[in-house]
């Protein structure tokens, strides 16, 4: 195997994902009770579009066609999300600190991921490919700040409280 | 659901991933080239172990049984890892530019997860709790940030090198 092909592996796994995750987050946004969790779960869905976008100009840029490949992890982590909406039946603040674990376990899997496919751009010399990637990255990042900052700042304190 | 059963179940999820990676961390130590990874992963197994034990403590602390429940996001990560060993075939700068992707992907899962297990503790007023899973996640980020100067100080560019 080849750096290449080790590189465009990894970058078909991430397209399956992005896919999943964008079937995914409506799901999550619906199951929310805190409207700040539904509105940042609702707009990362439209950010998501757009990353799934980039990576369609990376393939491009590669001469690839964009194709994805059935990424088991993403898979669980959407899996585990869903198991824990039928667990926690009702809405409300115990579910929504659910939906942000499972959220933010979905965006750390993304900046894993994103992390290495920058860096491996950066090694074979494809900056164009680099900074694409890397403006993903960055909103990944910001995500996963976001829904820290809702865990924190109100959700898991109400859910606290609520036990 | 209330927020305590939340938590537990969580707790049991990553019970179950450290003990799959204290598993995984043998043979991807076996499968990497680079002496420097080769130590890093040996040594990252050593910490898992440690790992286990402080998340036993944890059960025990809750008065709970330490107890895993199945983590198919741990299960695809690993799936994701003895993929990659498989299609790479020959070990070299390739393959072990992959192993530690592989590596980096389950290190910001435990960090997504430990990261919450924390804040949960912290809301629940649970200091004992939040200080040992914090201690875990400081060494989760090490490891990461380990794998990440190994990749781009020296594997990534032998591996764009050697295609």
């Amino acid at each position: 195997m080849t750096f290449d092909e080790l590189f465009l592996t990894n970058l078909k796994g991430i397209y399956f994902a992005e896919r999943q995750v964008l079937k995914a987050l409506p799901k999550m946004a619906k199951a929310a009770e805190s409207a700040e969790l539904k509105q940042a779960l609702t707009e990362h869905r439209d950010g998501t579009q757009g990353q799934v976008e980039r990576l369609q100009q990376v393939f491009e840029i590669l001469g690839k066609r964009a194709q994805g490949v059935t990424c088991e992890a993403i898979n669980g982590l959407i899996e585990e999300f869903t198991e824990l909406v039928d667990e926690a039946r009702e809405a409300g603040p115990v579910r929504d600190a659910g939906i942000i674990a499972a959220g933010q376990a979905i965006e750390h899997y993304e900046i894993a991921r994103y992390g290495t496919l920058v860096a491996w751009a950066k090694s074979s010399g494809r900056k164009d490919v680099a900074a694409l990637l890397q403006a993903t990255l960055d909103e990944e990042k910001k995500t996963d700040t976001l829904l820290n900052k809702l865990a924190t700042g109100t959700v898991n304190m109400q859910a606290a409280q609520a036990a």
